[in-house]
């Protein structure tokens, strides 16, 4: 049987990372088989592209360029390791994944959630996660969590994460279905216990 | 007024490169502004790019990931390089363009010709060629043209390179208004004269 594919969305300083590594150790601890991988990267063409993207060295790709760069890590990531383990029927967590593009450069920089759900659909076809946990956080309180040195995306005005933020919640308006929002700004124990009992009710694996 | 974009489109060791330089030197001697450029790559991130998809190198990008980073080198270059030109009234003149990616990648590779023109839509809007001179040659006699280390494309068995030529007819049949095929067994010279000729026929430009 088909594994499921859950990603963990939101923004840099969300706890993402942390709530990963939680959620792996506990469904690993009842016994299912778990992938974590994350994005962008997750194999060694997606790293070259993830650094191509987010150092502050060289010529900065245009919108565009920058969507279709993370395009192709994903499509990359999807071929070589996500389905791979689906079809092995293990469950594979994912640190950002489509939703990302379309929070960020779907709405954030303007290019249209529906132009970047067309572009990543063409090369996802089945591979759209089962689950998608939004990890909703003020853009002023993630953004404080951040320390030491910061990547392209991460030095961007407030303004910019405030319009990430409400890229992340118009995705979920858009796909009520798959997505699903949790308030972040909780200590990591509530997080969690709110992930786990999202994970439940979407009744996609038995926990 | 805007300027006029001419792409030069064929298989490796059709004699592209030679057939860009005497254009230019005739445009430019009847008092044309020529901006030349290449695909992949010219912009510091397309050479990046472009070093990533044809070294020997690391892991290979799959089909999709492929097509999706020559796309976003193209972004890059219509933003910073094509567009610039064009609204400055220059004659714009490139070494493969979208065609490339809708021979190799949509036919050879089997990922489809529309639905490369729609990736490559999304972001080109009123970009795309007025004239696409695609030079046809027999694969087995411009491989022989090639000298010297090959990379990764080049490398490709004879059965591929005979896919891109049938991918380059394919093209022609879909765009015939935009594209025209040069028969480039011929002498230099003589393939020199009949893209004159075909430019002069497209009516884009005074010659």
């Amino acid at each position: 049987m088909r594994g499921k594919f859950i990603t963990i969305e939101g923004p840099d300083g969300a706890g993402k990372t942390t709530q990963v590594r939680k959620i792996t150790n506990y469904l690993d601890s009842i016994g299912y088989k778990v992938l974590v991988t994350r994005e962008p990267g997750g194999t060694s063409l997606g790293e070259r592209l993830r650094d191509m993207v987010l150092t502050l060295k060289g010529e900065s790709p245009v919108p565009e360029a920058e969507a279709l760069i993370y395009a192709a890590s994903r499509a990359q990531l999807v071929k070589k390791v996500i389905n791979p383990a689906l079809e092995r029927g293990n469950i594979v967590l994912c640190d950002r994944f489509v939703d990302s593009s379309l929070a960020y450069q779907g709405w954030a920089r303007g290019l249209g959630i529906q132009e970047l759900t067309n572009i990543n659909g063409w090369f996802l076809k089945d591979t759209w996660p089962d689950l998608t946990v939004i990890l909703d956080v003020d853009p002023a309180q993630s953004l404080k969590r951040l320390r030491g040195k910061k990547d392209r995306l991460e030095k961007e005005t407030l303004a910019f994460h405030q319009r990430v933020r409400e890229g992340f919640l118009k995705v979920h308006s858009m796909y009520p279905n798959r997505t699903t929002i949790v308030d972040a700004s909780q200590c990591p124990e509530q997080v969690f216990e709110t992930i786990l009992f999202e994970i439940k009710k979407s009744g996609i694996i038995n926990i």
